[in-house]
Protein backbone atom coordinates (compact mmCIF):
# COMPACT_ATOMS: atom_id res chain seq x y z
CA UNK A 1 0.00 0.00 0.00
CA UNK A 2 1.28 3.22 -0.94
CA UNK A 3 2.02 6.33 1.79
CA UNK A 4 0.99 9.57 1.27
CA UNK A 5 1.62 13.19 2.39
CA UNK A 6 -2.07 13.77 2.81
CA UNK A 7 -1.94 17.90 2.16
CA UNK A 8 -0.28 16.48 -1.41
CA UNK A 9 -3.06 14.37 -2.06
CA UNK A 10 -5.55 17.34 -1.38
CA UNK A 11 -3.53 19.57 -3.77
CA UNK A 12 -3.18 17.09 -6.94
CA UNK A 13 -6.94 15.79 -6.72
CA UNK A 14 -9.10 17.63 -9.01
CA UNK A 15 -12.99 16.82 -10.00
CA UNK A 16 -12.13 15.06 -13.34
CA UNK A 17 -14.09 16.15 -16.38
CA UNK A 18 -13.72 13.81 -18.91
CA UNK A 19 -12.65 9.88 -18.71
CA UNK A 20 -11.73 7.60 -21.27
CA UNK A 21 -13.82 4.64 -20.49
CA UNK A 22 -10.27 2.15 -18.95
CA UNK A 23 -11.57 0.05 -16.93
CA UNK A 24 -9.88 0.22 -12.96
CA UNK A 25 -8.02 -3.16 -11.51
CA UNK A 26 -10.95 -4.36 -9.21
CA UNK A 27 -8.27 -4.30 -5.91
CA UNK A 28 -7.78 -0.48 -6.74
CA UNK A 29 -11.65 0.09 -5.84
CA UNK A 30 -12.00 -3.02 -3.22
CA UNK A 31 -9.34 -0.21 -1.41
CA UNK A 32 -11.62 2.41 -2.39
CA UNK A 33 -14.31 0.78 -0.89
CA UNK A 34 -13.03 -0.43 2.25
CA UNK A 35 -11.81 3.41 3.07
CA UNK A 36 -15.36 3.56 2.53
CA UNK A 37 -16.73 1.10 4.60
CA UNK A 38 -14.04 2.35 7.61
CA UNK A 39 -15.08 5.69 7.51
CA UNK A 40 -16.40 7.50 11.33
CA UNK A 41 -20.02 8.04 11.00
CA UNK A 42 -22.91 9.66 14.02
CA UNK A 43 -23.18 7.39 16.00
CA UNK A 44 -21.48 4.42 13.84
CA UNK A 45 -24.53 3.53 12.39
CA UNK A 46 -23.13 4.00 8.74
CA UNK A 47 -26.72 5.11 7.81
CA UNK A 48 -25.58 4.39 3.67
CA UNK A 49 -25.21 1.88 1.19
CA UNK A 50 -23.00 2.03 -1.95
CA UNK A 51 -23.77 1.18 -5.49
CA UNK A 52 -20.49 0.17 -7.69
CA UNK A 53 -21.86 -0.22 -10.74
CA UNK A 54 -20.10 -0.89 -13.87
CA UNK A 55 -22.90 -2.03 -15.91
CA UNK A 56 -22.82 -0.42 -19.27
CA UNK A 57 -26.92 -0.37 -19.92
CA UNK A 58 -27.57 0.68 -16.23
CA UNK A 59 -24.63 3.68 -16.92
CA UNK A 60 -26.36 4.72 -20.49
CA UNK A 61 -29.69 5.18 -17.81
CA UNK A 62 -27.93 6.98 -15.31
CA UNK A 63 -26.13 9.75 -18.00
CA UNK A 64 -29.18 11.64 -19.14
CA UNK A 65 -30.84 12.07 -15.60
CA UNK A 66 -27.41 13.67 -14.25
CA UNK A 67 -26.70 16.48 -16.81
CA UNK A 68 -25.84 14.10 -19.57
CA UNK A 69 -21.72 14.02 -18.11
CA UNK A 70 -19.77 11.85 -19.82
CA UNK A 71 -18.29 10.82 -16.84
CA UNK A 72 -21.21 8.51 -15.52
CA UNK A 73 -20.39 6.23 -18.76
CA UNK A 74 -16.80 6.87 -19.17
CA UNK A 75 -16.05 5.91 -16.01
CA UNK A 76 -14.81 2.36 -15.26
CA UNK A 77 -16.62 2.13 -11.59
CA UNK A 78 -19.48 4.33 -10.72
CA UNK A 79 -19.74 4.61 -6.89
CA UNK A 80 -23.55 5.71 -6.26
CA UNK A 81 -23.99 6.91 -2.29
CA UNK A 82 -27.29 6.34 -1.37
CA UNK A 83 -28.23 7.14 2.36
CA UNK A 84 -30.84 5.35 4.70
CA UNK A 85 -34.17 7.46 3.99
CA UNK A 86 -35.07 6.83 7.86
CA UNK A 87 -33.34 5.51 11.29
CA UNK A 88 -35.85 2.52 11.61
CA UNK A 89 -35.06 0.49 15.05
CA UNK A 90 -34.03 -2.55 12.86
CA UNK A 91 -31.00 -0.26 11.94
CA UNK A 92 -30.47 1.17 14.86
CA UNK A 93 -30.41 -2.46 16.74
CA UNK A 94 -28.09 -4.16 14.39
CA UNK A 95 -25.24 -2.14 14.42
CA UNK A 96 -25.70 -2.30 18.48
CA UNK A 97 -25.99 -5.71 18.18
CA UNK A 98 -22.94 -6.29 15.79
CA UNK A 99 -21.11 -4.27 18.57
CA UNK A 100 -22.20 -6.41 21.67
CA UNK A 101 -21.10 -9.84 19.05
CA UNK A 102 -17.37 -8.27 18.01
CA UNK A 103 -17.05 -6.82 21.52
CA UNK A 104 -18.32 -9.80 23.71
CA UNK A 105 -20.46 -8.16 25.81
CA UNK A 106 -23.13 -5.86 26.33
CA UNK A 107 -22.42 -2.56 28.09
CA UNK A 108 -24.60 -0.57 30.09
CA UNK A 109 -23.58 2.89 28.97
CA UNK A 110 -24.13 1.84 25.56
CA UNK A 111 -27.59 0.29 26.05
CA UNK A 112 -28.66 3.28 27.38
CA UNK A 113 -27.57 4.89 24.38
CA UNK A 114 -29.03 2.94 22.47
CA UNK A 115 -32.47 3.01 24.01
CA UNK A 116 -31.85 6.94 23.56
CA UNK A 117 -31.54 6.82 19.92
CA UNK A 118 -34.32 4.03 19.67
CA UNK A 119 -36.69 6.59 21.32
CA UNK A 120 -35.63 9.77 19.44
CA UNK A 121 -34.13 8.75 15.50
CA UNK A 122 -36.84 6.46 14.33
CA UNK A 123 -40.14 9.24 15.45
CA UNK A 124 -37.69 11.95 13.30
CA UNK A 125 -38.93 13.31 10.41
CA UNK A 126 -38.15 11.67 7.02
CA UNK A 127 -36.38 14.64 5.45
CA UNK A 128 -34.61 15.20 8.74
CA UNK A 129 -33.42 11.46 8.87
CA UNK A 130 -32.14 11.65 5.18
CA UNK A 131 -30.21 14.44 5.65
CA UNK A 132 -28.45 13.51 8.67
CA UNK A 133 -28.06 10.18 6.77
CA UNK A 134 -26.45 11.88 3.50
CA UNK A 135 -24.38 13.92 5.66
CA UNK A 136 -22.33 10.99 7.06
CA UNK A 137 -22.36 9.85 3.27
CA UNK A 138 -20.29 12.57 2.52
CA UNK A 139 -17.67 11.96 5.35
CA UNK A 140 -17.52 8.83 3.53
CA UNK A 141 -16.81 10.62 0.05
CA UNK A 142 -13.86 12.20 0.97
CA UNK A 143 -12.21 9.18 2.24
CA UNK A 144 -13.55 7.72 -1.29
CA UNK A 145 -11.76 10.57 -3.46
CA UNK A 146 -9.00 9.85 -1.02
CA UNK A 147 -8.33 6.76 -1.33
CA UNK A 148 -8.55 7.13 -5.22
CA UNK A 149 -6.38 9.76 -5.64
CA UNK A 150 -3.47 7.51 -3.57
CA UNK A 151 -4.74 4.36 -6.48
CA UNK A 152 -3.66 6.83 -8.75
CA UNK A 153 -7.04 6.93 -9.95
CA UNK A 154 -9.66 9.95 -11.52
CA UNK A 155 -12.38 10.97 -9.86
CA UNK A 156 -15.40 13.29 -10.31
CA UNK A 157 -17.70 14.06 -7.08
CA UNK A 158 -20.88 14.77 -8.68
CA UNK A 159 -24.35 15.97 -6.91
CA UNK A 160 -25.76 17.29 -10.59
CA UNK A 161 -28.49 14.41 -11.14
CA UNK A 162 -31.75 14.03 -10.39
CA UNK A 163 -32.33 11.78 -7.61
CA UNK A 164 -35.55 10.24 -7.84
CA UNK A 165 -34.62 9.18 -11.33
CA UNK A 166 -31.85 7.38 -10.01
CA UNK A 167 -33.31 6.31 -7.17
CA UNK A 168 -35.68 4.38 -9.70
CA UNK A 169 -33.69 3.20 -11.95
CA UNK A 170 -31.10 1.18 -9.05
CA UNK A 171 -34.51 0.52 -7.04
CA UNK A 172 -33.30 2.47 -4.32
CA UNK A 173 -37.50 3.49 -2.76
CA UNK A 174 -37.49 -0.35 -1.98
CA UNK A 175 -34.69 -0.67 -0.52
CA UNK A 176 -35.47 2.40 2.03
CA UNK A 177 -32.31 4.31 0.79
CA UNK A 178 -32.27 7.72 -1.37
CA UNK A 179 -29.44 8.60 -4.26
CA UNK A 180 -27.00 11.20 -2.43
CA UNK A 181 -24.14 12.07 -4.17
CA UNK A 182 -22.06 9.62 -7.14
CA UNK A 183 -18.59 8.96 -7.78
CA UNK A 184 -17.14 8.14 -11.16
CA UNK A 185 -13.91 6.69 -10.81
CA UNK A 186 -11.84 5.81 -13.58
CA UNK A 187 -8.92 7.57 -15.56
CA UNK A 188 -9.02 10.83 -17.08
CA UNK A 189 -9.22 11.45 -20.93
CA UNK A 190 -6.55 14.42 -20.86
CA UNK A 191 -7.20 15.92 -23.75
CA UNK A 192 -10.81 16.74 -23.66
CA UNK A 193 -10.72 17.54 -19.98
CA UNK A 194 -11.07 20.97 -19.37
CA UNK A 195 -10.44 21.30 -15.97
CA UNK A 196 -7.23 19.62 -16.16
CA UNK A 197 -4.79 22.52 -16.64
CA UNK A 198 -6.59 25.23 -15.06
CA UNK A 199 -5.20 25.90 -11.17
CA UNK A 200 -7.26 24.91 -8.28
CA UNK A 201 -9.19 27.80 -6.71
CA UNK A 202 -9.59 28.23 -2.50
CA UNK A 203 -10.45 31.03 -0.48
CA UNK A 204 -7.81 32.02 1.47
CA UNK A 205 -7.36 31.14 5.01
CA UNK A 206 -8.64 34.59 6.46
CA UNK A 207 -11.84 34.20 4.51
CA UNK A 208 -12.81 30.81 6.28
CA UNK A 209 -10.89 31.13 9.69
CA UNK A 210 -12.22 32.86 13.02
CA UNK A 211 -9.56 32.24 15.75
CA UNK A 212 -10.98 32.76 19.16
CA UNK A 213 -7.62 32.89 21.93
CA UNK B 1 5.50 16.19 6.27
CA UNK B 2 4.88 12.71 7.42
CA UNK B 3 3.80 10.49 4.95
CA UNK B 4 0.63 8.06 5.45
CA UNK B 5 -1.35 4.84 4.68
CA UNK B 6 -5.07 6.11 4.33
CA UNK B 7 -6.16 3.21 5.02
CA UNK B 8 -3.86 2.49 8.26
CA UNK B 9 -4.98 5.91 9.08
CA UNK B 10 -9.04 4.75 9.16
CA UNK B 11 -8.15 1.92 11.50
CA UNK B 12 -6.38 3.70 13.83
CA UNK B 13 -8.50 6.87 13.95
CA UNK B 14 -11.06 6.61 16.56
CA UNK B 15 -13.76 9.20 18.92
CA UNK B 16 -11.22 10.35 21.46
CA UNK B 17 -14.01 10.55 24.54
CA UNK B 18 -11.19 12.10 26.79
CA UNK B 19 -8.64 14.25 26.52
CA UNK B 20 -5.70 15.81 28.67
CA UNK B 21 -5.92 19.34 28.34
CA UNK B 22 -2.64 19.17 26.47
CA UNK B 23 -1.95 22.53 24.08
CA UNK B 24 -1.28 21.36 20.51
CA UNK B 25 1.56 22.96 18.42
CA UNK B 26 -0.26 25.79 16.35
CA UNK B 27 1.76 23.98 13.47
CA UNK B 28 -0.21 21.07 13.36
CA UNK B 29 -3.72 22.83 13.80
CA UNK B 30 -2.90 25.18 10.90
CA UNK B 31 -1.80 21.51 8.72
CA UNK B 32 -5.43 20.14 9.55
CA UNK B 33 -7.15 23.95 8.78
CA UNK B 34 -5.15 23.80 5.46
CA UNK B 35 -6.66 20.37 4.72
CA UNK B 36 -9.72 21.97 5.59
CA UNK B 37 -9.74 24.80 3.68
CA UNK B 38 -8.26 22.77 0.41
CA UNK B 39 -11.31 20.23 0.36
CA UNK B 40 -13.65 19.51 -2.46
CA UNK B 41 -17.09 21.05 -2.31
CA UNK B 42 -19.80 21.63 -4.28
CA UNK B 43 -19.36 24.32 -7.13
CA UNK B 44 -16.36 24.59 -5.66
CA UNK B 45 -18.05 27.44 -3.23
CA UNK B 46 -16.65 26.24 -0.07
CA UNK B 47 -20.07 27.25 1.74
CA UNK B 48 -18.92 27.27 5.52
CA UNK B 49 -15.95 28.67 7.96
CA UNK B 50 -14.25 27.12 10.88
CA UNK B 51 -13.96 28.92 14.46
CA UNK B 52 -10.88 27.96 16.15
CA UNK B 53 -11.19 27.99 19.68
CA UNK B 54 -8.44 28.09 22.50
CA UNK B 55 -10.29 30.45 24.56
CA UNK B 56 -11.02 28.89 27.66
CA UNK B 57 -14.30 31.03 28.99
CA UNK B 58 -15.89 29.83 25.05
CA UNK B 59 -15.15 26.31 25.64
CA UNK B 60 -16.87 26.78 29.57
CA UNK B 61 -20.17 27.95 27.74
CA UNK B 62 -19.75 25.94 25.20
CA UNK B 63 -19.37 22.05 27.05
CA UNK B 64 -22.95 22.67 28.92
CA UNK B 65 -24.87 22.55 26.26
CA UNK B 66 -22.62 20.15 24.35
CA UNK B 67 -24.35 17.16 26.49
CA UNK B 68 -21.41 18.50 29.10
CA UNK B 69 -18.69 16.54 27.04
CA UNK B 70 -15.75 16.64 28.76
CA UNK B 71 -13.41 17.25 25.52
CA UNK B 72 -15.53 20.42 24.66
CA UNK B 73 -12.62 21.94 27.65
CA UNK B 74 -9.86 19.22 27.44
CA UNK B 75 -9.03 19.39 23.95
CA UNK B 76 -6.40 22.01 23.01
CA UNK B 77 -8.27 22.79 19.75
CA UNK B 78 -11.61 23.25 19.73
CA UNK B 79 -13.15 23.47 15.76
CA UNK B 80 -16.71 24.54 15.23
CA UNK B 81 -17.75 24.09 11.58
CA UNK B 82 -20.40 26.58 10.69
CA UNK B 83 -22.26 26.42 7.48
CA UNK B 84 -23.64 29.25 5.38
CA UNK B 85 -27.32 30.00 6.22
CA UNK B 86 -28.31 30.79 2.64
CA UNK B 87 -26.30 30.80 -0.79
CA UNK B 88 -26.59 34.59 -1.22
CA UNK B 89 -25.23 36.50 -4.57
CA UNK B 90 -22.63 37.98 -3.11
CA UNK B 91 -21.39 34.94 -1.64
CA UNK B 92 -21.44 33.31 -4.77
CA UNK B 93 -19.78 35.80 -6.90
CA UNK B 94 -17.08 36.04 -4.41
CA UNK B 95 -16.27 32.71 -5.61
CA UNK B 96 -16.64 33.08 -9.24
CA UNK B 97 -14.33 36.35 -8.74
CA UNK B 98 -11.77 34.74 -7.16
CA UNK B 99 -11.39 32.04 -9.67
CA UNK B 100 -11.47 34.65 -12.78
CA UNK B 101 -8.89 36.47 -10.50
CA UNK B 102 -6.81 33.34 -9.84
CA UNK B 103 -6.74 32.04 -13.02
CA UNK B 104 -6.28 35.37 -15.30
CA UNK B 105 -9.39 35.25 -17.39
CA UNK B 106 -13.07 34.91 -17.51
CA UNK B 107 -14.29 31.63 -19.52
CA UNK B 108 -17.76 31.58 -20.95
CA UNK B 109 -18.92 28.28 -19.96
CA UNK B 110 -17.95 29.29 -16.23
CA UNK B 111 -19.63 32.58 -16.53
CA UNK B 112 -22.96 30.46 -18.17
CA UNK B 113 -22.66 28.53 -14.77
CA UNK B 114 -22.21 31.37 -12.55
CA UNK B 115 -25.69 32.16 -14.01
CA UNK B 116 -27.18 29.25 -13.50
CA UNK B 117 -26.33 28.98 -9.56
CA UNK B 118 -27.15 32.87 -9.17
CA UNK B 119 -31.02 32.08 -11.14
CA UNK B 120 -31.29 29.21 -8.60
CA UNK B 121 -29.54 28.72 -5.37
CA UNK B 122 -30.53 32.33 -3.45
CA UNK B 123 -33.70 31.50 -3.99
CA UNK B 124 -33.54 28.10 -2.38
CA UNK B 125 -35.40 27.51 1.10
CA UNK B 126 -33.02 28.48 4.03
CA UNK B 127 -32.89 24.87 5.19
CA UNK B 128 -32.23 23.57 2.29
CA UNK B 129 -29.66 25.80 1.33
CA UNK B 130 -27.88 25.35 5.11
CA UNK B 131 -28.68 21.05 4.85
CA UNK B 132 -26.42 21.65 1.40
CA UNK B 133 -24.02 23.56 2.96
CA UNK B 134 -23.91 21.21 5.99
CA UNK B 135 -22.75 18.79 3.63
CA UNK B 136 -19.66 20.32 2.29
CA UNK B 137 -18.53 21.01 5.50
CA UNK B 138 -18.78 17.18 6.31
CA UNK B 139 -16.48 16.61 3.16
CA UNK B 140 -13.97 18.74 5.30
CA UNK B 141 -15.08 17.05 8.26
CA UNK B 142 -13.21 14.01 7.27
CA UNK B 143 -10.17 15.50 5.53
CA UNK B 144 -9.38 17.30 9.61
CA UNK B 145 -10.04 13.90 11.34
CA UNK B 146 -7.11 12.96 8.53
CA UNK B 147 -4.58 15.33 9.32
CA UNK B 148 -5.33 15.25 13.13
CA UNK B 149 -4.12 11.61 13.04
CA UNK B 150 -1.52 11.78 10.64
CA UNK B 151 0.34 14.96 13.21
CA UNK B 152 -0.20 12.35 16.09
CA UNK B 153 -3.60 14.11 17.61
CA UNK B 154 -6.53 12.74 18.64
CA UNK B 155 -10.09 14.24 17.55
CA UNK B 156 -13.81 13.57 18.11
CA UNK B 157 -16.43 14.26 15.58
CA UNK B 158 -19.20 15.89 17.80
CA UNK B 159 -22.77 16.30 16.80
CA UNK B 160 -24.20 15.89 19.88
CA UNK B 161 -24.90 19.88 20.59
CA UNK B 162 -27.51 22.31 20.70
CA UNK B 163 -26.76 23.92 17.59
CA UNK B 164 -28.60 27.33 18.68
CA UNK B 165 -27.35 27.99 21.79
CA UNK B 166 -23.61 27.95 20.11
CA UNK B 167 -24.28 29.80 17.52
CA UNK B 168 -25.59 32.36 20.26
CA UNK B 169 -22.41 32.05 22.04
CA UNK B 170 -20.17 32.55 18.63
CA UNK B 171 -22.41 35.20 17.05
CA UNK B 172 -23.18 33.04 14.56
CA UNK B 173 -26.59 34.43 13.37
CA UNK B 174 -25.25 37.74 12.51
CA UNK B 175 -22.45 36.10 10.39
CA UNK B 176 -25.24 34.22 8.56
CA UNK B 177 -23.78 30.92 9.46
CA UNK B 178 -24.93 28.26 11.85
CA UNK B 179 -23.13 25.80 13.34
CA UNK B 180 -23.25 22.02 12.31
CA UNK B 181 -20.87 19.81 13.71
CA UNK B 182 -17.71 20.14 16.06
CA UNK B 183 -13.97 18.82 16.14
CA UNK B 184 -12.25 19.15 19.49
CA UNK B 185 -8.65 18.17 18.94
CA UNK B 186 -5.91 17.51 21.64
CA UNK B 187 -4.07 14.74 23.50
CA UNK B 188 -6.17 11.70 24.74
CA UNK B 189 -6.59 11.16 28.45
CA UNK B 190 -5.51 7.32 28.32
CA UNK B 191 -6.58 6.36 31.66
CA UNK B 192 -10.10 8.39 31.04
CA UNK B 193 -10.93 6.77 27.95
CA UNK B 194 -13.26 4.08 27.70
CA UNK B 195 -13.46 3.83 23.80
CA UNK B 196 -10.00 3.62 23.37
CA UNK B 197 -9.36 -0.15 24.04
CA UNK B 198 -12.40 -1.28 22.59
CA UNK B 199 -12.89 -2.80 19.02
CA UNK B 200 -13.69 -0.80 16.27
CA UNK B 201 -17.44 -1.92 14.99
CA UNK B 202 -18.26 -1.43 11.37
CA UNK B 203 -20.39 -3.47 9.17
CA UNK B 204 -19.39 -6.40 6.77
CA UNK B 205 -18.98 -5.45 3.34
CA UNK B 206 -21.76 -7.44 2.07
CA UNK B 207 -24.05 -4.93 4.10
CA UNK B 208 -22.82 -2.02 2.47
CA UNK B 209 -21.89 -2.94 -0.82
CA UNK B 210 -24.36 -3.87 -4.09
CA UNK B 211 -22.29 -4.71 -7.35
CA UNK B 212 -23.72 -3.81 -10.72
CA UNK B 213 -21.63 -5.59 -13.46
Amino acid sequence: MATIDFIEILKERYACKAMNDEAVPQEKIDRILEAIRLTPTSSGLQPFEIFSITNPVLKEKIRPVSWNQTQVTDCSHLLVFAAWDSYTADRINYMFDLTNEVRGFADEGWEKYRQQLLSTMPQDDAEKSFQHASKQAYIALMSAMTQAQIEGLDSTPMEGFDPTAVDEILGLKEKGLRSCVMLPIGYKNAEKDWLLKLAKIRKPMDKMLTTLD
